[in-house]
């Protein structure tokens, strides 16, 4: 056929690669995995999983983090789709990131900790550190960090490293780790007022003098 | 290999779907074409390409923007990735929808022309209309109408839909069809006062007295 490139139509491998992050130790964190295989054997690298040509992207994404973490049941969003030709040297992979965001009291385990291979990484370390990462991971955790703290201006997408009740302290905390910078308390209660709602609970058990505790108000979506 | 599912390692197709916005009539348009061929055969759908093995999502997506508009150098940005498995009742296709913006005074069509089998239709009249479109491209455009009105909130996106040289009417115009809702001109003008300069020019040739046209400033990206 004149002018017909077949590599035009040449089927390719699709992934999902998985971000899930908490807050632990005042710091936010990530799951990581280090590479037992080539390419990039023992490097630091995001989990993630083929998408089956019988899965949705949305059912690949669940038996990831259901693979890394055992849970069934948390935020995920789509963060960008990397495409880039020799982002994998084996073969072409796109990848679709996705990010996902949990409480550190769900995770079964704790930073330094290894889990089935994986573990939590400080973001910060990871990014502001020279050590390479496998495949496009860097580029890819920059990006997701960077849209991490412009979300959180705008979206409720904070909510999800809290646990269901919290207090605002705690919330103000996940708030600064996210955006990077200090808040000040009054600014940072009118930005959350019409977000959160008194419950009848009170923190209790621990040295400081009981808090109240909040949760979410739960918006139409649009 | 016990366990082994080899439909978790089958590959796919990618295609890039293209939404081609602009502005016309008072109105936001789209760039449709009426699919040919089966399946959906006469039915509108998104003008889209498939990416080749060698091809980053990037050069696919100029390539699309070539082929139906002409152009090589608008502006575009990545939507959102779908990947429901019967979208397409073929095979297998990963969709990577981009939104591409582009004043119509680029385009070489008005609403109602036909180049190259594609032409403008009204957005508001695809979403609202009860005409089926073409795989889930319905979906697609409700998405992207949705993400266009939320991202002129906190990004200069309108910009790309107005002439390198605007007025301030003119700007607001593109801001109000966007979110759908007049703006009051005093609080537009406070929303885009960092973002715009004057210049010495004003508009000439109609029955309006003359309008001072401004620029946009350009900004540092984050």
């Amino acid at each position: 056929m004149k002018g017909y490139d077949s590599s035009l139509y040449e089927k390719m491998s699709v992934a999902v690669d998985l971000l899930v992050f908490t807050i632990e130790d005042d710091k936010l964190q990530l799951l990581m995995i280090e590479r037992e295989e080539e390419p990039f054997a023992g490097m630091l690298a995001l989990p993630g999983v083929f998408v089956g040509i019988d899965e949705t992207l949305d059912e690949a994404v669940r038996r990831g983090i259901k693979e890394e973490t055992g849970l069934e049941d948390i935020y995920f969003e789509q963060l960008y789709t990397f495409g880039d030709v020799d982002r994998d040297p084996r073969m072409r992979i796109i990848s679709v990131a996705y990010m996902a965001l949990v409480p550190v009291e769900k995770l079964a385990f704790r930073p330094g900790e290894r889990v089935a291979g994986a573990w939590l990484v400080d973001v910060e370390d990871l990014l502001a550190g020279d050590e390479e990462l496998a495949f496009d991971h860097k580029e890819i955790i920059d990006y997701a960090r960077w849209r991490l703290a412009n979300k959180v201006e705008y979206t409720d997408i904070a909510f999800h490293l809290v646990d269901e009740m919290f207090t605002l302290p705690e919330l103000q905390r996940v708030y600064e780790i996210l955006l990077g910078k200090k808040l000040y308390k009054a600014n940072f209660r009118k930005k959350i007022a019409g977000m959160v709602e008194e419950t009848e609970y009170m923190t209790t058990g621990d040295a400081h003098r009981p808090s109240r505790l909040y949760v979410m108000v739960e918006e139409d979506e649009e």
